[in-house]
């Protein structure tokens, strides 16, 4: 059972969490590391399959190899934006990978439990979004420890597996940057930047069928 | 900042999540299920896509029909199954759709915010991720606010479309099942049946590279 405080630290860390993308170089305490990491392994698995692993880069040269493909992607992205959009586009910072004194790829093996995962049988990209969620706590228990995260998906997969030494199946789902900041956004940067808009929740909600109502 | 009380909170709530099987049909409270919808909708999206809908279904009837499809392919599952792992497989109760008060389909529009989503142009399956990071807020939402969740994967995609109305872009990514229950597990189901093990968290790390140690 949840006091109401702790509901509340819940909900806390629920809207608080945010995608972070300029890092100060300061050094993260292993503790907290571990206590993220942690988070991550009691996220949700379809099958209990656990597909996921962490590669924890801190080596100068591998972050600089990841920032060099993402920098590769962007500018290949940016080929795809015209006029005020382009400009947008330039303008936004996709990746404080080199800064950031972690950057975590968390993998998905496909593979992992055998041929007949329960769940993940009927569909099997359930093993993609375990991942994804084991990455959501990741991030809320970064955020409850002060620690600011970026989810980077600016990037050509096989690079990510060219250089981590990945085996051809495994799956890099994502780059994570954490570190401390000075610059923990108030509101989504995409927000704040007018390139997207929340959407109103009531519009996304609907009742016993697709635009049923209340 | 979060205080150590609130951190902790944060942990415990992530730990205690599980995934459950088994409900009361006492119906929630609104104010609650609007928190915990409120608590998806403040989950991270790439490109701040929002791609997810949730479609509350309450109706017996409806939910008869999702039941009846997630039972046809529990069936259908059980053929790929032999001796012991066979019959470890029919003891599973693998959804409490009809029990539950309350199911809710989380969707994903792949089409959603455009042609050129920020890192969806890179990474696609980028979308149903957000969707699982959304859906990962709702567990722990429902969690902290006493309520039990259960994601149902046990269906072909093209009869909740069917049962559901959804246009056929529209990816039906999870039932998920919300009630009361007396039956919360301690730990995960799939672990105390002995159909999996939880794995040891540091043989899932690597360092700087696929296989590298500290």
């Amino acid at each position: 059972m949840f006091t109401e405080q702790e509901k509340q630290a819940v909900y806390k860390v629920i809207g608080a969490r945010r995608d972070v993308r300029s890092f100060l170089t300061q050094p993260l305490p292993d503790g907290a590391v571990q206590r993220i990491l942690k988070a991550a392994h009691y996220g949700p698995s379809v099958g209990f399959m656990q597909p996921w692993n962490f590669i924890l880069v801190t080596s100068t040269e591998v972050k600089e190899r990841l920032a060099w493909a993402a920098e590769k992607e962007r500018k290949a992205l940016s080929i795809h934006y015209e006029g005020e959009r382009a400009e947008q586009f330039l303008h936004l910072k996709v990746q404080g990978i080199q800064e950031a004194p972690l950057t975590v790829c968390v993998t998905c093996d496909p593979t992992r439990g055998g041929s007949h995962v329960l769940g993940r049988n009927s569909i099997p990209e359930t093993d993609i979004m375990s991942t994804a969620c084991a990455i959501q706590n990741m991030w809320l228990a970064s955020c409850a420890e002060g620690i600011a995260m970026g989810w980077v998906s600016f990037y050509k997969k096989n690079d990510v597996r060219d250089i981590l030494g990945l085996p051809p199946h495994i799956d890099p789902v994502a780059l994570l940057s954490l570190g401390y900041t000075d610059q923990y956004p108030v509101a989504p940067i995409l927000e704040t930047e007018k390139w997207e808009k929340r959407r109103e929740l009531d519009t996304l909600i609907y009742y016993n069928k697709w635009g049923g109502t209340a």
